[in-house]
């Protein structure tokens, strides 16, 4: 009841997208629990794993982006957090970068989650980790950088900001310090990046993510030694529902503290504008 | 002695890069003909294209990211325009989204490019494009998309200005305008993308790409049905020689024309300021 459930449900989900046509991936179905549009692959990739857990006599809850907070053999926990497509939008309009991402957690909290998976996909690797034993890609183990000059960093952040243009202000100066950026399209799989060394840390201030979006991503970042925060600084942890918006920086704490130095005195700059 | 070349070149180098230790892709082996540092995964997929050509008896000659401009067998043209890598920094950091980009030209200008492919990798999928012909992903016809507003389009950009920070500026009214941004760091995979619909343009202003990032991109846009203008609004084209540093915009052209104008303004309201 482990990594292993969470590797099934990846595979499950795999299988059932892997046999859904191109042109409809995209058709809106519904508006999800969290108020999302969903997306027929959200649909099909979240029946999937909902079929998975009950033909493996899974006892427990599933809290999911599209269907929100479901009980699946009578018991509140277990509780599987599942983000069935992260990265909707890449999957498509074919851009080949996005990912399933899945947790499973003993309480109510973001931290009281104990074992993660975020497949990559279309390649299918696999980012995993288990409370207190570490993380891994592909089984093998995976750490976040040690401490990179802010110049010299290749760094993750999402633009993507709706309604809210004046987040792309604040993290403008970060935009002009570092040596290069990406906008994947997929917070889970930067975030899973950011925990393997691929990039030196993520940003997201835009109070657009779920904890659906995080949760997995979250506990293999804390397994590979990455920090990760809210961007007052505390450590990041919130309930397992979908109301709360989140922001926040992970990577290497010395880098990640002066990311937030740089976001403040921005913030107070343009007040005073 | 067309696109099946370019294909054999391709192979080729997906072959030699396969044999190479991830922990020493990123060595670096050399300063290239156009000034940039060569990295140990560059150096060693343009060892691989040039042992193609020779073997396949290949009469022209070959400019490189790399090696700058070569005789193979003696004559001018055919000429190959390669990036043996195109997206360097992705493919030696673990980060699933690089390329190989090979063009074949009758003469010496962009606009004389007759075929041309562009490998995403490590997936494989192949863009490709025969003047007069079309563009093609795998085979099946690919057009740009028609027109969209810009406040629903999903955009590449490159925020990675190095010491042109003024740049990241220019493009801020674009960034806030649009629906989605993608900062995915392969310049041919983002404008092949534009050429397939998966992003509605793609826009770079900071003059850093040099003709081997976007000589194969060009003829699959074009093919594609999309406009590649240079930021004056006129249609790109230049040198094919590695002196050239390149602006541009490629996309559906009321689009393009729209972002350009914006551009226009920007810099006028930051001259004035």
């Amino acid at each position: 009841m482990d990594i292993s459930l969470l590797k099934e449900i990846c595979r499950a989900e795999c299988e059932a997208i892997s046999n859904l046509p191109s042109s409809s991936k995209g058709k809106i179905v519904k508006r999800g629990a969290s108020g999302d549009i969903t997306k027929m692959i959200d649909k099909v990739a979240e029946e999937a794993a909902v079929r998975c857990l009950q033909e493996l006599g899974f006892e427990g809850s599933l809290l999911s982006e599209e269907l929100g907070l479901v009980k699946i053999g009578g018991e509140n926990y277990p509780l599987v957090v599942l983000d069935p497509i992260d990265g909707t939008t890449n999957a498509i309009r074919g851009i080949n970068l996005y990912s399933i991402s899945v947790a499973l957690s003993d309480g109510p909290r973001l931290s009281d989650i104990v074992s993660a998976a975020v497949m990559e996909l279309p390649s299918k690797r696999l980012f995993s980790a288990e409370k207190g034993a570490g993380a891994f890609l592909d089984g093998t183990r995976i750490n976040t950088n040690g401490h990179v000059a802010l110049s010299n960093a290749l760094v993750g952040v999402d633009f993507n900001v709706r309604g809210n243009r004046g987040r792309v202000y604040e993290v403008l100066p970060v935009l002009m310090a570092v040596k290069h950026i990406r906008n994947l399209g997929s917070a889970a799989l930067g975030l899973c990046y950011t925990a393997s060394g691929s990039l030196d840390f993520y940003l997201d201030n835009r109070s657009l993510l779920r904890v659906t979006d995080i949760a997995s991503a979250y506990l293999i970042l804390k397994e590979a030694g990455a920090q990760v925060l809210a961007l007052d600084g505390s450590e990041l942890d919130c309930p397992l529902d979908l109301t709360a918006r989140i922001e926040l920086i992970a990577g290497e704490e010395k880098i990640c503290r002066e990311v937030l130095s740089m976001i403040g005195s921005r913030n107070n700059r343009l007040n005073k504008l």
